[in-house]
């Protein structure tokens, strides 16, 4: 686990790192893939493939990162329960999303999670979680994104954007070497990759 | 296209339908399965899969619409210039989801969306989109949901996170039979099923 602070933060916030957990290798890669790079594209300092190995994701993720800046950490095999018990080690906190949990619209969940004004290891499950993952031996919150079923990689987007009040999406990502000029009508990229 | 108001609007809104193009049956099937989950979830009206058939994906989307209620509307096979052509037909407006478009967190853009208060189509693109969705021809609106790439679906999340307020994840669906009970540890779900 990296601790540098030089992820493109949005303001001086905790760092999140987010776990993958259940991960199958051929069946999940698009979709873990977009886990990946939503949580990357929306400031977390990093992410955790837990118990597994996907070689796939991992090159994409380096690849977009080195071509689209920012310092993501990116780390895959650990085991779930070695990454929680370092992270609760190291003075962090966890918070498992899930459908189950406390609704981060109608409750003060999110309230409480940013009060603790720690690190956060967010658990991001993929198939049915251990019984365990509810526990507080291992998540601190447990906090639902509406309790309808749809999408972890959605439930991520939007905790994050809430987290971060938006501004995650405004932010500059350092050694940049592509950038989009946002605009009306058709694309524009600044870039200074060497394509030759 | 269906124009019934019996979905679950977290107020007064217009309805939201989302059109999924691009879309490769095999190998898109788990993400374009998470994107219908995340339009239904946060209180879109309704989902159409332009210019191709699958059949996973309407069982999937109908079967969760029967048990967890509310009133999706699940379509599939339309050609999108037909879909968009109906839209517009109707004085409904067109706003596409893209990485290069104006900034939701930079710009006015989501309020000059709002102000149209009309019905709106999202076009949510999978591979590269034809050039011709940045033109007003098709688009009224290219919005991008941050500069960076991540996620159709996380874009789509914090679309309609926004676009409602955080209101639709507070709303319950009608005709529900099963529903969760949102709590600090551990799952409970009530039900009205019929297990027999």
């Amino acid at each position: 686990m990296e601790n540098s602070k030089s992820s493109p933060q949005p303001n001086d916030s905790p760092q999140i790192f987010v776990l993958r957990w259940g991960h199958r290798p051929q069946r999940d890669v698009r979709l873990t893939t977009h886990v990946a790079l939503t949580a990357r594209a929306l400031c977390a300092s990093g992410f955790i493939l837990s118990d597994t190995q996907d070689p796939h994701i991992q090159e994409t993720v380096t690849k977009i990162t080195k071509s689209w800046g920012g310092n993501f950490h990116f780390e895959m095999g650990t085991p779930w329960k070695r990454a929680v018990r370092d992270w609760k080690a190291k003075g962090g906190v966890v918070v498992h999303l899930t459908a189950y949990g406390e609704n981060i619209q109608t409750s003060d969940i999110l309230n409480r999670i940013k009060k603790t004004n720690k690190d956060l290891l967010l658990i991001v499950g993929s198939q049915k979680v251990p019984g365990e993952f509810y526990s507080s031996e291992v998540s601190d919150f447990n906090i639902s994104i509406g309790n309808q079923p749809h999408s972890e990689c959605s439930a991520l987007a939007i905790f994050l954007d809430r987290y971060f009040g938006g501004k995650e999406l405004a932010k500059p990502f350092e050694k940049a070497k592509i950038e989009i000029v946002p605009k009306e009508r058709g694309k524009e990229i600044k870039s200074t990759m060497d394509f030759h």
